[in-house]
């Protein structure tokens, strides 16, 4: 084997493989419950949507046009309809203010790309999505806790940053059914991070993938719109809004979309050609078609199944969870998250459930920039049925009762 | 508008348009006659077996797992269909040094991504492929020249990147039918890459891109397969080769593959993981299928297609260019490179022959990581007809002619 080590970027050390991608990998065994993945339900795709599209597609002339290159911003009609659906929830924009991406994984990619220089701050959530940690971590950045409820002021942020040899670069939030609490950040929030974020002079990013998932309560304004609301247009706004087809209509076609100020999208589209190109053609064809005809009754449906386990999972947390435990009600998404009594570690307890209980979950501890919630897990009522989540958590709630005993 | 620019990562000022991305926006109007866009033909694309790919795989039970996530090394029955396709080119290798990316693009992104640290040198051809200069910008390297026909030392190379603040990572290379000249490095220049990366003890990029693409002359084994023989296997070398099916069966998918020793692969995993999570699943299933029954055929059919249309251009140039402009003479691939007479600017003819001869190329100067070139320029065959490249070539000798004409 050659040393490869002297090679390698110093960002390279900030690349840690994610627990979450390797428990995925447990999944295949037929007899385990899982409510790790934040994946959506295979069982729920509309494939024959999907094949009506693909075969319309291909017995068509623009089937050549499907299979070649594209340009970077993506595909037009796709973005129109987009814009269409941004224009419902209070987002009035154009297509010069939307680009597509490989999913809204990408688009955070490319915006730690755009905004990162090592040792710049970041404001994050504790705990936050894991995935955007491991996207900005390649650039390096530090991160500073965003905290909506609090009154910590911008110049405390701001001299915080410039003690670590950086500066602010964003605030980055999922106000709607977050990965992986499953809270929802109430107006007064949203509002408190423009403030916050027009105070430090930086960009706010909205990551929105669950946002089409609400199950109940009522619909709150994007961060973006509220931006829009103040500031009188989409390119005056300072936020960034992140969307995805993944939770909806498939993630297997890598889509999502940014939507921004138009400088910004311009920025992003040169990033997009130097890093990819373009995304697949074929794919933003097929998506454009999907959507058009599907997406309405799509959500309908996932939200009427996804709502049924996440009432599932609640009652069954109410029933089997010993005293101590606590956990989120979210109003929508896929996930629920639980807080332990302290002194207990949620990794040791993952490997107890696989293997003396056949359950799986996700461990807080790593969607925490800072190392800390080693007392918390995250569950996904996504891709079981009522009758074995029920069955999982009745196993999970005697194992953590077993935990809790005195030894 | 807001200014953004105190928000900008440092690097953002290396991310400059491209002038082929641009230019592809011209190929819509009818009657322009292009030679700019490096792309395959999208008439002799297989749209019918793509067409019964997609309805295979969505009356199947596999539709769903086509439409979900899957792992970031990508579907290991088409990296096991590579590692065949490998191994007949001399590189022996498991699917384990395999992974999959959309478009061999993204590899090179991944690349930048894991060697360079700002102030790091890349050992690049003057010219060379301007996507690859793209990609490695955003982590702000130097470039110095690679110069696999001199005796230029290692240490020399060394100590400039010193000199420099950084360290050479990486020499990168096109040895089949390169972007943009068209040339092939004989197995004297590939042994001399080799014997240099291993002196300065960096690795070696393939761009493979091209490889499938001979028409006539002799194969040459591509630098990874001379590397296993002299090291003793994949995991002893240094080269990280780079392959797409973008020229071949269709770049609207957006895939392609890396091979290198497996230590470098995990790397790049955790690197997809964090960027784009996967490629898309769909499309990896349907080129699985795809390249599986029509490869191979594939290949036979636009090798004779492309070798008339570069037969036809090399013919036409020989009798419609001036006195003083000289081309390559391609084995393969998509490119034929031009020389002016020094004086002559490939920017400014590009505008007039847009403007009055209706006939686009690619000006060569942006190939240049020195910025030098300023009388070259690339043609593309790959689009157009034998008649389209006479009519074409003929205005374009009339320019050249014009242009030489003492004012």
């Amino acid at each position: 084997m050659l040393d490869w080590s002297h090679i390698y970027a110093s960002r390279s050390s900030r690349m840690g493989a994610s627990e979450i991608r390797e428990l995925l990998k447990l999944l295949d065994q037929p007899d385990m419950i899982s409510f790790a993945g934040g994946i959506p339900d295979p069982a729920l795709f509309p494939t024959d949507v999907f094949e009506k599209a693909y075969r319309e597609l291909f017995t068509s002339p623009a089937g050549h046009a499907a299979l070649q290159y594209s340009v970077s911003e993506g595909y037009a009609p796709l973005r129109e309809w987009i814009a269409g659906q941004m224009a419902e929830i209070g987002i009035t924009c154009g297509i010069e203010n939307i680009m597509i991406t490989s999913g809204s994984q990408q688009a955070l990619d490319y915006l730690g790309k755009l905004f990162i220089s090592p040792g710049d701050t970041i404001l994050a959530g504790w705990p936050t999505y894991l995935g955007a940690l491991q996207a900005y971590n390649a650039y390096e950045p530090l991160y500073d806790r965003l905290e909506p409820y609090s009154n910590r002021s911008a110049s405390d942020y701001r001299d915080a940053a410039k003690a670590n040899g950086g500066a602010v670069k964003f605030a980055y939030a999922l106000p709607d059914f977050a990965n992986p609490t499953g809270e929802t950040m109430d107006r007064t929030a949203r509002e408190r991070v423009l403030d916050l974020a027009g105070e430090l002079d930086v960009a706010v990013i909205e990551d929105a993938a669950y946002q089409s998932l609400r199950y109940d309560g009522e619909a709150i304004p994007p961060i973006l719109a509220l931006d829009i609301e103040r500031s009188g247009g989409i390119e005056q706004s300072r936020t960034i809004y992140c969307g995805s087809f993944s939770k909806t209509l498939s993630p297997g076609l890598r889509l999502g979309w940014v939507v921004a100020a138009s400088p910004v999208i311009s920025r992003l589209v040169l990033i997009k050609q130097a890093s990819d190109l373009n995304s697949s053609t074929v794919n933003q064809m097929i998506m454009n078609s999907v959507a058009r005809s599907a997406f309405a009754d799509q959500v309908a449906k996932i939200k009427t199944a996804y709502q049924a386990r996440r009432d599932a999972m609640l009652a069954s947390l109410e029933k089997h969870m010993p005293a101590g435990v606590t956990w989120s009600r979210p109003e929508g998404g896929m996930f629920i998250w639980l807080r332990l009594p302290e002194g207990l570690d949620g990794g040791a307890l993952l490997k107890r459930a696989v293997a003396e209980e056949k359950v799986a979950f996700v461990p807080g501890k790593a969607f925490f920039a800072d190392g800390s919630g080693a007392n918390t897990l995250r569950l996904s009522f996504s891709c079981s049925s009522p009758e074995k989540i029920e069955t999982g958590i009745s196993r999970l709630g005697k194992l953590f009762a077993s935990a809790l005993q005195p030894a």
